[in-house]
C-alpha cells in the first residue's frame, strides 16, 4: 500500500465519485478550539465514503472479471456502493443482506440494480453464503475493508482534503474495521510526512483502541448507536497500517455523537450519520492534543433513518455550545 | 426598484454575504419532474438570506446615521442579520422582541451586541415600541421589508443563481411580506426577461396568493408551522412590484413542507425550515407548469429549533418518494 496507489485510485474512480466539498465554520472551531476542516463524505455519492473503495475496486476489475460478476455482503453503505458501480460498469451484482435489514436499505439496493440475497442472521453465516456463491458462480468478492483496492479508494478522500489544506497539522477519521483510517493515513503521510493521524472511535466499540494499546488485534462486542462502526476487531490488512502510521485513537461516547450531529445540523445545517460524526465529536470535545492548530475532519456519511435517531433526547442534551 | 439597484447591492454586501452554492438533486430532479437548481441560503450567514437586505441597509447608512444606530422589530432571522450587520460597522443596534421569544434567539442576538428591548406582545405594539424609541434617539428603522435597500439586497440571491444557471425557465421563492419575492423577480427578470416568476406560500398564510387574485392587499389570520411566512397582508412597497412580475403564488400544505424537510434531510443532507422550504415543497409536489424544464429554487433559510418540528410525524408521512 502506497501514496502512488491512492493517486492511481483517483483517476480511476473520478468518474463515479463525487469530489466533496471541504467547509469550516467558525462556531465550531470556537467550541472547539482548533481550526477544523471538514472533508463532507455525507454529500459523497450514495452517502458515504464507501463508493471511492467500491468504484476502485470494480473498476480496477479485467473485463473477464467483470464478465463473472461481483458480491459482497453489508447491510450498510458499502453494499449500495458496490451496487451502484457494478452498474456503472454493466457488471452483475449479488448483495448477500440480512432478511431483516431496514426495508429502505434492502429496496435501495434492489433499487440500485443489484441481486440481493437475504439470509437468517440467527442461523446462517453470510461469509458460507457469500462463499458458497463464489464457488457456484465465480463472482469475484467485494470485500468491505480486506482488500488493498479498497483502502486506495478510500485513501483519495484524505488525498484530496489535503491537496486542499496542505497546512493541517492533524487528521481525524472515524474507525471501524480501518478501511477508511488506513487509506487517509497513507494519502495524508504520503502528501504531507509531518501530519498527525488520530482514529476516532465510539466507546462502546474500541476494538481498535485496545488492539493498538496491546499490539495486537483482539475482539470486542460492539454496543454504540453508530452503526457502521460496530466492527469487532480491525482488519488483517488495516491493523499493521495503523500500528505504523496511527498516533492514537480516541474515544467519544454515544451522546458525545448525537449532540455533535446536532451541532453540525443546527448550525452547519448538514445531516451526517452517527459513524460519521465520530471523529468531529472527538474535537468538538477536545479529545485531541490541545496544542494543534488545524485539524482536518473526515465527516464519512449522512445515512441515517429519521426515526432512527432519539430526536428528543438529541435536542435535550445540555446545550454545551 | 431596478436590476441596477441589485447590482450595487452585490458590491457593498460582498464583505458581510456569502456566495451561496448553488446545488442540485438528481434524485429530486426525478421526483419533480424537472431539473431543480436550489439557492441554498440555509448556509448564508446567520442562516438565511435577511442578511443581504440587511447588509445592504447598514452598509448604504451615511456617517452620520451610522452615529445615530438601526432599531428593528423583529422575533425572526431579521433581527440577527441587522445585529450582525451592526456590529460589522460599528453601529449601536437595538433589536425589540417579544419578552416571551425563543430563549435561544433572545440570547444569540444578543450576542451579535445587540441590545434587546422586550416587550408584552400581548399588551403593547412593538411599532409603537420602537417608533417611540426613534423618536427618543433618533435611531434607523431597519424595517424587515418596507425598504428598497432591503428588497435590493434580498435580490442579490437570485442575481447570483441566474450568473450560475443563465438557462433558467423559471424562478420560485418563498413569500412573506414579500421582499424576497420582490427582490428576486426584479434580478431574474433583470437579467433574463422571458423567465417566469413564481411565489409559493403556505396555505395557511396565502395573502399573497389572495391579494394577487383580488388585485389588492388582503389581510389574512395566518396559521402555518413555516413560522417566518406568517405575514398578514403583502407589503406596500413589494405588492405593486409582485402584480408586476409574479406569474402566480402557489400553494403548500405543512405536510407537504415536513415531507420536503425530510427529502432534503435525508437525501441531500441539508436542514432547511419550514418557511424555507416552501418553494422547494412546490416543486416536489408537481404545483409549477408540466412544460417548466428547468427552475431556480431558493431555499431561503435553515434556522430550525429541533424540538419544533414534529420529528416523529415528519418520518411518518407516506413516503410518497
Amino acid at each position: 500500500m502506497t501514496p502512488a496507489l491512492i493517486a492511481e485510485a483517483r483517476g480511476r474512480i473520478a468518474p463515479l465519485c463525487q469530489r466533496t466539498p471541504v467547509w469550516s465554520s467558525r462556531r465550531f472551531d470556537e467550541a472547539a478550539g482548533v481550526r477544523t476542516f471538514f472533508k463532507c463524505e455525507n454529500f459523497q455519492k450514495g452517502g458515504s465514503f464507501k463508493i471511492r473503495g467500491a468504484s476502485n475496486l470494480v473498476l480496477s476489475l479485467s473485463p473477464a472479471e467483470r464478465e463473472r460478476g461481483v458480491v459482497a455482503y453489508s447491510s450498510g453503505n458499502h453494499a449500495q456502493a458496490v451496487a451502484i458501480a457494478a452498474r456503472h460498469v454493466g457488471a452483475q451484482c449479488t448483495i448477500v443482506m440480512p432478511a431483516d435489514a431496514p426495508r429502505s436499505k434492502l429496496e435501495a439496493t434492489a433499487g440500485y440494480g443489484a441481486t440481493v440475497v437475504t439470509y437468517d442472521r440467527f442461523r446462517e453465516s453470510r461469509e458460507e453464503i457469500t462463499t458458497e456463491f463464489i464457488r457456484r458462480t465465480g463472482a469475484v468478492l467485494a470485500h468491505p475493508f480486506n482488500d488493498p483496492r479498497i483502502v486506495a479508494g478510500h485513501g483519495t478522500a484524505a488525498a484530496e482534503l489535503i491537496e486542499e489544506c496542505p497546512d493541517l497539522d492533524a487528521l481525524t477519521s472515524p474507525v471501524s474495521s480501518g478501511g477508511l483510517l488506513a487509506g487517509c493515513a497513507i494519502a495524508a503521510k504520503g502528501a504531507r510526512p509531518g501530519i498527525r493521524i488520530f482514529g476516532a472511535e465510539p466507546e462502546g466499540a474500541n476494538d481498535t483502541f485496545l488492539s493498538l494499546q496491546a499490539g495486537k488485534r483482539l475482539t470486542v462486542k460492539p454496543d454504540t448507536i453508530a452503526d457502521g462502526l460496530r466492527s469487532a476487531s480491525p482488519g488483517e490488512l488495516t491493523f499493521p497500517i495503523l500500528q505504523r502510521l496511527v498516533e492514537t485513537v480516541v474515544l467519544v461516547t454515544d451522546d458525545e455523537m448525537r449532540a455533535t450531529i446536532a451541532f453540525l445540523l443546527t448550525r452547519m445545517k448538514i445531516l451526517v450519520e452517527p459513524s460519521g460524526v465520530v471523529a468531529a465529536a472527538a474535537a468538538l470535545y477536545r479529545k485531541l492534543p490541545v496544542e494543534l492548530k488545524s485539524v482536518g475532519v473526515i465527516l464519512s456519511g449522512g445515512n441515517l433513518d429519521l426515526e432512527e435517531l432519539s430526536w428528543g433526547r438529541l435536542s435535550s442534551l445540555p446545550p454545551a455550545f
